[in-house]
């Protein structure tokens, strides 16, 4: 039995979302279903992030232990083969010790949320950015989302059906940059609550647009409290960009 | 009667290119068709560069004479209402003089090709780059594209179907640059021939995967033979970027 970390990229616009359920379908079940069809193993994944469904993935990351001996070019390969024409992409695989754990072991996680910032709307980025007409004021925006960054009470940023058992997160890195007329958030922390980067994104995006000012964002986010904080941002403007691990974890076994 | 000039981006996928033609839907006509929604007018359009079936627009540029008073801003927002659901999208209207002409006023074109460079397909990216998996050597590509500026019979990058009168181009840049793992294509030049550009990368590539040496390339080039060239790069990783014109064309009128 080979545990295989693998690496994956997908477009989670014709996904209800990592997790399989009840309705649609789910990236878990395309990648396990392709597992079967690989290997003849019915195999449960585990995964580093669960996301929504319309979140994409650059680098999501995912453990499933196979029995079938082989190499990790060819899981890679096999998987994209037996995936299409869902649009799930197997980065790399790589063979790790039985101790990994997509999920357990992971330090830190790092998310991109992608604004189109312009007048009209777009021909090419329809599903993969969220669009917002009036022009974004990145210092302000900076400025708030600063006040976000280390160990704090993120309830302002919680979801209602978060299961998490605390709404304390430490957030290490949460830095906004303009490339025309695309804005990029990225946002790192060892986890995060059940929608707290939209939710940040939705209320840093009140600020930006002139709506609040620092203070009021402040203040909202020192309420502890979702009623105070702005609305959720759309689930296409982001993206889950990759997981770090302990070093002994991060390379394949020669 | 006003002259407007329109900079529309769009998603070429779905059309069977700008111009009108017997089969599928063209950019031209659901243009057009906007156009007639909005200001009751049956207009004839004229664009800066015809492009193909697949191929995405950026900044294309194209003129149409509308009758209606009105503003730049109300036939933009009027015309992104009345293309829905095509990936059409008008990114500015500005007023010219009657002696601008989107086609024949043009001083530069401007085409940006795009390959994803890596093993993996991509889940994000599948009518938005070309996909080459062997790796590509960006300086020797790069020392091909050089023999390329400057005047020059291009025949052996000229498609068929070309209908210029002569094969004689005048390529002003063509740089070559990687990000991460895209690969991009920077081209300049008053005028193209049909093809040209898919044509030129379609062979550079033979270069930057080692198929070719660059004296192969020069040789090739040198034959003024299409039968010489490399395969036409396909469609959907090409983008007509932007127009130059004359300064006095270049702003609208206060």
């Amino acid at each position: 039995m080979t545990r295989w970390k693998l690496t994956i990229e997908y477009n989670g616009t014709d996904f209800c979302g990592w997790q399989r359920q009840g309705h649609g379908t789910s990236v878990q079940q395309t990648l396990e279903e392709a597992i079967e069809k690989f290997c003849g193993e019915v195999v449960t994944t585990h995964v580093s992030g669960r996301t929504d469904a319309g979140v994409h993935a650059l680098g999501q990351v995912a453990h499933a232990d196979i029995a079938k001996p082989t190499t990790g070019d060819v899981v890679r390969d096999a998987l994209n083969f037996h995936m299409r024409p869902h649009k799930v992409i197997i980065l790399s695989a790589e063979e790790v010790p039985e101790a990994f754990h997509a999920r357990f072991k992971a330090l830190q996680r790092s998310y991109r949320y992608q604004i189109l910032n312009r007048r009209a709307p777009s021909a090419l980025l329809g599903d993969l950015a969220w669009h917002v007409h009036k022009n974004l004021n990145i210092p302000l925006m900076q400025e708030a989302a600063d006040i976000l960054i280390g160990k704090h009470d993120f309830s302002t940023f919680r979801a209602q059906h978060c299961q998490s058992n605390s709404p304390i997160r430490t957030l290490d890195s949460l830095t906004i940059t303009r490339e025309n007329e695309l804005v990029m958030f990225d946002v790192k922390a060892r986890s995060f609550l059940y929608h707290q980067v939209r939710n940040m994104v939705g209320t840093l995006n009140m600020v930006g647009t002139g709506v609040w000012s620092v203070a009021d964002f402040r203040q909202a986010f020192e309420a502890k409290d979702r009623t105070k904080g702005g609305p959720t941002a759309p689930a296409h403007g982001l993206y889950f960009c990759g997981v770090t691990y302990p070093q002994d974890h991060e390379f394949p076994i020669e």
